[in-house]
């Protein structure tokens, strides 16, 4: 998506919107529940999927857990958080394991980036995002590296979450 | 807010953020901890708060609590949804104190309502949002009536929460 679009929160909602129809006709298909677990979109997903009415056959909620007290609270272990940091794959799949046991749906999405404009580093830089994707089968995660702005690093999050579980749902 | 502008979700944000840019003010300022529990908004107001870079020192976290089942998983009473229904005042300062409870904030706010188009009734109209805002001094609850549809009524619940954060704030 080009830098313009993608700053203009209206067509965010836009883009997204037939990712989610698609998804909730799939997971109302199956007859699955999700639950989000957010930290840089900081519930934004979840805003996303219940700007669509009649979400609540498919989305039970979930949680923010934008500080690492949060993150420890669903129950994130301590030992990845330092030895990884809270934006690694290890610790996005905990946060989705953690968000499933915790919520008793089907699927749990993770997120945990670097939204910017501070806290980026040569390692981590601004536009790292880390996912998960947990189920009964396990749990998937991956890396990616959006370009932008803040807004533009979350409103990217937010999609690529979506998409993704709709992918992974479509295999 | 006329029709117009309240259903352009780009003047949403523009709206609410000297709201938000006030509101991190006073919380900085007290050193203060914000949690949120969100339901019909469903996590828009974290991802309001978290469009603010820097609100990591003043906001923790949130529970998205769509469903009933996770509304009784944060601590909600089965007595108080089966009695007063998910969208009361009674449920939504249960949702604010347990909140506070999890997280260990200084503020949690909560919000239930009914978002449309379907589930009103004569009794709890489209438009009739329920909010509790928790605090070590006790809840204080309200109730609103928003006109418009589902993303006006959203979005005017998003403001009131944290309108009325910051109003007991400076009192």
């Amino acid at each position: 998506m080009s830098s313009t679009k993608a700053d203009d929160p209206a067509l965010h909602s836009e883009i997204a919107l037939p990712v989610i129809e698609q998804l909730a006709a799939a997971m109302n298909a199956h007859q699955l529940i999700l639950f989000t677990v957010e930290s840089c979109t900081g519930g934004g997903i979840g805003a996303d999927i219940t700007d669509l009415a009649g979400s609540s056959s498919w989305y039970s909620g979930g949680m923010v857990t934008y500080s690492n007290d949060m993150k420890l609270q669903l129950g994130v272990s301590e030992a990845s958080l330092s030895t990884y940091g809270a934006v690694s794959e290890p610790v996005a799949a905990e946060m989705a394991q953690q968000g499933l046991e915790f919520s008793k749906a089907d699927w749990c999405v993770s997120v945990t980036g670097v939204a910017g404009p501070d806290g980026g580093s040569k390692e981590k830089p601004v536009g790292m995002v880390c996912f998960g994707w947990a189920s009964a089968s396990g749990v998937a995660t991956e890396t990616r590296y959006f370009n932008g702005g803040r807004r533009q690093v979350r409103a990217s999050a937010r999609l690529f979450a979506l998409q993704s579980l709709l992918n992974l749902l479509e295999d």
